[in-house]
Parts: structure tokens; C-alpha cells; sequence
């Protein structure tokens, strides 16, 4: 079919979404390294997990094998409500560009929540209230995850603790609002309701506090109160499977008008969106029948994958989580200040970490003010105002869009537009003013944090 | 076809789009009155229009007998960026109403301006720049029409001014944002640019200005600067043919299923989304060929339906537009000021003026404390975080569906969720938090207002 043809937006029917999420791990040789005890240095068993996460997602977390695994009904009527996402033809942002490539993003904006985390949230849900528990826990730091978590948890019923980060509850009242609204409570962390709340209150009074703060007092929540699980929407194989709905979509809409694509881009922070995304593509190239440009986008100032160290590390800042092997800047990484937007997470998912050390994927990074100038540059074109996470993307396709005007290559570019940017209009406004200011971290601070890396043997 | 096959999001292909606007006054016996020059007491002339608006809108504006109106391709090939629009089954709604009611609604929020107000925004934007202008300019309150208007302007490389009441730019500096970011210059109204502005601020210092105000120092900048003319967001005849769109395609969607809607509720400030909602449903009952009951929702604080007087007024509270024949509280009506939202405009669209005076359609006032816990039942089961203005139209759509689950009826009711309440959080905090309060006009303060009104012979 040519592409003459494609329309602006490409919308599968329901009956074409998928009815299994795929997981990816089955196809790779190398599996990534398995959630190691801190205390033991041994794998994490399926019990010491089940003290935290609900007992099916442990078993979607640990299982590698298998392919396909099939979307419950309930799940799928969710997701009706805001899916199938259109596969949006950037014919705008290839006339202004003056480029022969052709783009397609995939949009998964158009959602409350306001990005792809919903995708994951209700999946997360759903096996917590068919496990029979009263309500989940969680930390949110810019708010999306903790948004469609509400939502997720409003929709079945069930009780939602959000330990958001002071800083953010203070500065984004109306992401606590949106999560008020869907019935969640909504906690400034650090806080009094927690032994390990209380500790860092005490050792420092006045802290604004930090993911990693929200994750140990969620976790501590969750552990502590009977019929409570703690939730977390990235980083983890379970939310890389559950996100794969975003790249099944896109490779189905893609194949019905006999598009291949050449370049795969899209924002890494945890490895979400980006997971979900290339998750079929991938598959694809591990197995040998295609070959495709994956690039993962971060931001310069945070630079995981391209500046960081592939090892053990925890996931979380107090150092209570599990150990994952992973690309890592260091547990105890905090990005610059003047960082906008989320994707600030120190490590990333050991899927896309060992994809990545076996060279089946590209990274690059990208300071934050040319982020915005795309950021900008895309919304008045496209008409979308993209969250600047999703923005990371939106600079890297246009770069290669660009490159293929110098070259004349028709090359066919698909990006993920993970999100809209409603509630990052500080951070618009900063860059309107002419305010915002790039970070590179140096050698020497990088070396800093990967020094207090865990030993392991 | 059965309603069993109706999937959860109704969308039509992109050549499934209307490629007319409907002129809904061409189908009326009774035509609405025309606009009246308040000095002279005669017709507003194409000439003396088109002093303030476009050429091609006065024409438009004047056209009450050409049934279809071409829609430019470029309008439509702006449209296909975020339309066709869903109709989608409020399944979840109906299992949690227990009611035999099937639910529809057409939601136009999936857009960054965040409601309907795009579709005439585009086609304003498009015939100031086919005319050669080089920009235009509008006031805004709560912020959707400005941010749809600069999101139009940004697209076809248009000068933009927005006049942005006071009050707003200071209390909503997001959706100031959202503008700027699209390119746009915001000013707060009152201001030092204009005469009227100087005037105002002269006679009323620290006033944080009024729609009135705006308007008419948007309307001084038009008429006072070569290459700029004056567009508005609602009330029109103009904006009601652009938004026809979203009526037409709500019934190709319907036909496509073979359902016929018993009801349709649109909100109702100026008119514009209600009366596109309904124009092709409404063109079948003037003709005869079918029967609907209409129902537009208003908030009981703004009246103008159920309380107003159906008369000559001027559109503006600084009393410098042309006068319109409609429903109105009178120009110097202003809501009490624990209203949220929008939908506070005194007057109504001359067009839906006309036919609920014939009888045509029905109008119902409600009171925002039940439109806001409609709105937040609404958000927990649809997942969609509605604009209190939309709220409006779900909350009687609700209780139309619970009297079917008295009555057994299993009637079918389709409504306008205009737009998305991302924008609106402080209000929704305010309902979060116990302290919303409603408020009734009474008699004495509505004649007061009225006995205002211009006297024409």
C-alpha cells in the first residue's frame, strides 16, 4: 500500500488491539540478571517478593520464557476507554521540516493521567483487587504515575496511597488535585505516617524529600498494613510487559499499510515507555527477521545508559529495595537542580540495560533546552503540547528527520509520544522566559556515586 | 445493526469527515434576528461587520439560506490532527447507573486547547490569513478560546493578541502559558494599551476586569491597527456553522450503527458547542423528518434560558458591539463570584435564541455543586477528568438515565463532553475540600439587569 494513503492518524479497531502482552525477555539469549536479596546476595524468590508486590505480578516479574501473556477481559475494557492510541502521520512536522523521512509517533497522551503509565497502572490494579487486597501503595514524584494509579484504583475500587514527594505535592497542587479527585490519599513525603518518615524528619528537618524517600515509606506502608501491596510503574519487568500494549499497537497499525520502520526512538527514564514501545520490534531483531535503529533518548542531565556503569545497584536512593543489575549512575545520584521534567530515575530496567550491553540498542543524550525547543516547535506544528519527557523523543526524531534532508533518505521514523505536557507549565514558562539552563554532570561527580555502588562478589 | 456491536469509542475514518459545515439557519422558518447597530437602530451591513471581522466571516455571519458551506481543505487538513472526534458508550457509566438508558457522548477534548473551541478557532485563523492579515485579536476568561486561538494562529504563522481578564491571567498562569508557549502575546485586561483600557483603569483602579472590558479592548486593537480583525469564540452564527462539525459527525457515527438518539443535552454559555452538538438533529426536526427532545443545560448562577427575557441586547458589558436579539440577564449581569467555570455569559446565541423560543428545545438550569459530583462520578468511571462547563451536560444526562431506571424506558441519550477540566483544578479543589457553594440570582438582582436592557422601538 502506498503511503500516499496513510491518514493523519491511524486507529485500529478494537478488535485489533492485542489480547496478549507480549514479553520480550522470552526472546533473549542473554536474559537480563535476575532482582538480587541485598542481604543474601541471592536471586529474590518469588516469596520475599510476594511480601511486597501482589503474587501474579511476581510471577509476570520473574517469568522470561514466556512469549505471550494474555490481557485479562477486565484489563482490555479498560483499556478500551482510552484505547487503541492512534499512530499519528506527522505530515505537518515533515512539510515544515522540509525532510523526505516520514514520521509517525504513537500517542499515548489522551488520558487523564496524561502519559503511557496508565497502561500499567490498571493492569497493576487489577491483580491487586483479584488477590483480594484492600488498596495499594505507592510514590509519585512528578505525579503521572500516581494519577493513573488513582484512576486505576477509583475504577475498581480500591484503596490508593500516594507518597508524594514534598517538593513536587508543593509545587504541583493540581496533579494532587487530579489524584484527590480519582479518591486517592495523597501524602507529602517524608511524612509522620512512617517509621522511616519520622527518621528522616528527624535527621533533616526541613528536607523537601526525594523519590527515594517516597518509595521506602510506601513500601514501609504497604509491608506493615495487611491487605496492602506496594506498586511501582517503572524500571520493573512486569511494567515492561504490560507496557509492550504501546508497541503491539504501533506494529500492528504500521502493518496494515505495509510500513516498516527504520528508526525506533523514544525517552528513557526507568524503560517504560520505551520497553513498551520497541518490545515487538525488538523481538523481532533478537529473533533474527528484521533489523531496526533503536535509539533510547536521556536527558544530559541524567545520563544513564550513556555515562553509567552496568552493574548491581538498588533501585531506590534508601537502599531498602532489592538489588537489579543495570545501567546505574548510582543509587545516590540526584540530577541538577535546574533538571525539568521527570526521566531522573539513577538506573534503568535490566531488560533495556542488557539489551543495550548487547548491542542491540543505541542511546544518546540530549540537554534540556533543545528538548524545549522541540518541545515548542512540535506543539505549534503538531498541535500537541508533549510532556518534556516525551519532548527527549520529539529532539531526536526531528535530528534524524534532518539528517535525512541532508542525505535524501526516505527513511521511515516512529517515536514514542509518551505524554501531554498540562501539568509542566512551570517548566514552559521557564523556558519562555528564557530561564532554563542546561547541566551536564562532570566525570567527577558521575565517579562519585558509582564509587558507593554495592559490592557483590 | 445491534447495539451489542457498538464498540466502547465510535471513530470515523478521516474521509468520513463532514466536507460541509451545516448552516442550521437556512432550515429555519423563523429566523433569528439580525444584528442591530445600536446607534442606528438598523441591520448591522456586511460593510459596517466587516469593519471588525473578516470578510469571508461577515459573509458567513449574514448567510441564513445556503443549507452547506464548503469547509476549505486546510481546515480540514487541520482538523485531522485531532479529528474526527470519538463518540464513545459510556458503558461504564451505564453498568454503575444500573439504568437501561444507552449513553453516548461526542468528546471534543482530545486536543491541547482542551475543548471544542479549536474547530471554529482553525477556520477564523484561516480566513484572516487567506484575507492577507497579518494578525488578529480576541479576549479570553477562563483561557480555552485564546489557547485555541493561539494554537490556530501558530499553525498558519498569524500574529495572535489575546486581552485575558485580569483576574484569570493572574489565578490561571497555565493557560497564559499554554498561549505564550503557542506564540501568542497575553495581556491582562484592563490594560495600558488601549484607550478603553486607560479609561477603565483610570475610573477603577485595582479592578480585576471583566469579559466586557476585554472585549472591548480587543475590538479597539482590531479596528485601530491595519491588517488585524476581531474574532470571538462563541455566540456567532459563524462559530455555530464551524462547530457544526461536531454535530455532523456525531450523527454519521450514530447512522453508522443505526441508532437514533431520544435526547440530546448539550451546555449551553453562548451557544456554541450546544448548537453545534445539535445541528443536524435539529435541521431533521425543523424539516420534519424526525423528532428528538433537545435539552440545553445551564448553570442555575447564569440563567439566561430559563430566567431570561427574550430581547434586543448589546453582547458586550462595555456596550460597544452591535446589538443581538436573544435570551439575556441583561449586559450588566455579571454571576455571583463563587462560580466556577465557564458558561457566564449573559446573553445567548441568536440562532438557539430563536428556536427555544419556538419551541424547539428545552433548556434546565442545575447548580454547581451537583455539576461538580456528577463530574467527579463521572471522571472515577469514564476516566475522563471533564471542564465544569462539560459537567454541566453529564450531571442532566445522569438524571435523565436514572429516571429511565424508574420508568424501564431504555431511551437513548447522546451529550457534548466539550472539553477536559485539566485547567480547572483549583475549582475541583475547592469541591475536593467542602467548600463549593451554590448560588441562585434572585428575582429582584435579574430585573435589575433586565430593566437595563436597550430600548428599541
Amino acid at each position: 500500500m502506498s503511503n500516499q494513503e496513510v491518514p493523519y492518524k491511524i486507529y485500529l479497531t478494537e478488535d485489533e488491539m492485542p489480547k496478549s502482552w507480549y514479553n520480550l525477555r522470552a526472546d533473549m539469549k542473554n536474559k537480563p540478571a535476575p532482582l538480587m536479596n541485598p542481604g543474601t546476595h541471592k536471586p529474590m524468590t518469588a516469596e520475599e517478593l510476594g511480601q511486597v508486590f501482589c503474587a501474579e505480578l511476581v510471577q509476570q516479574e520473574l517469568d522470561d520464557t514466556t512469549p505471550f501473556i494474555e490481557i485479562p477481559d477486565e484489563i482490555r475494557n479498560f483499556y478500551k476507554m482510552y484505547r487503541p492510541s492512534p499512530l499519528v502521520r506527522a505530515y505537518c512536522l515533515e512539510e515544515k521540516l522540509q525532510t523526505p523521512a516520514k514520521i509517525y509517533y504513537k500517542f499515548e497522551g489522551n488520558n487523564t493521567s496524561g502519559s503511557h503509565k496508565l497502561n500499567s497502572a490498571i493492569a497493576q490494579a487489577y491483580y491487586a483487587k483479584k488477590q483480594g487486597l484492600k488498596g495499594v501503595t505507592t510514590e509519585t514524584g512528578a505525579g503521572q504515575w500516581g494519577t493513573a494509579l488513582s484512576m486505576a484504583c477509583a475504577y475498581l475500587g480500591l484503596d490508593c496511597k500516594v507518597y508524594m514527594v514534598k517538593v513536587s505535592y508543593e509545587q504541583k497542587p493540581f496533579r494532587r488535585e487530579v489524584m484527590r479527585t480519582y479518591g486517592a490519599s495523597v501524602v507529602p513525603s517524608p511524612s509522620e505516617t512512617t517509621e522511616v518518615g519520622k527518621k528522616i524528619l528527624a535527621e533533616h528537618p526541613g528536607t523537601t524529600g526525594s523519590l527515594g524517600c517516597a518509595i521506602s515509606e510506601a513500601v514501609e506502608v504497604a509491608v506493615k498494613n495487611p491487605g496492602y501491596r506496594y506498586v511501582l510503574g517503572s524500571v520493573l519487568n512486569q511494567v515492561l510487559l504490560h507496557q509492550s500494549v504501546i508497541g503491539l499497537e504501533a506494529k500492528t497499525a504500521l502493518d496494515k499499510y505495509g510500513i516498516k520502520p527504520d528508526i525506533i526512538i523514544g525517552c528513557a527514564g526507568g524503560g517504560s515507555n520505551l520497553g513498551g514501545l520497541i518490545a515487538p520490534f525488538m523481538g523481532e531483531k533478537l529473533r533474527g527477521e528484521a533489523d531496526y535503529r533503536i535509539i533510547a533518548v536521556e536527558p544530559a542531565s541524567c545520563p544513564s545508559f550513556t555515562r553509567g556503569t552496568f552493574a548491581y545497584d538498588f533501585c531506590d536512593t534508601g537502599m531498602i529495595c532489592p538489588l537489579a543489575k543495570m545501567y546505574t549512575l548510582g543509587s545516590s545520584f540526584i540530577p541538577s537542580a535546574n533538571h525539568a521534567g521527570g526521566l531522573r530515575f539513577h538506573g534503568m530496567s535490566t531488560t533495556l540495560s542488557q539489551l543495550y550491553h548487547d548491542g542491540y540498542m543505541e542511546a544518546t543524550s540530549v540537554e534540556q533546552t533543545s528538548v524545549f525547543e522541540a518541545a515548542e516547535m512540535f506543539a505549534r506544528i503538531e498541535g500537541i503540547l508533549p510532556a518534556p519527557e516525551s519532548s527527549h523523543a520529539i529532539r531526536v526524531a526531528i535530528d534524524e528527520a534532518l539528517k535525512c534532508k541532508e542525505t535524501g533518505e526516505e527513511k521511515t521514523i516512529v517515536f514514542g509520544l509518551t505524554g501531554t505536557g498540562y501539568f509542566d507549565l512551570v517548566a514552559y514558562q521557564k523556558y519562555n522566559d528564557g530561564e532554563m539552563s542546561d547541566y551536564i554532570p562532570t566525570d567527577e561527580e558521575i565517579a562519585a556515586s558509582v564509587a558507593k555502588l554495592p559490592k557483590i562478589d
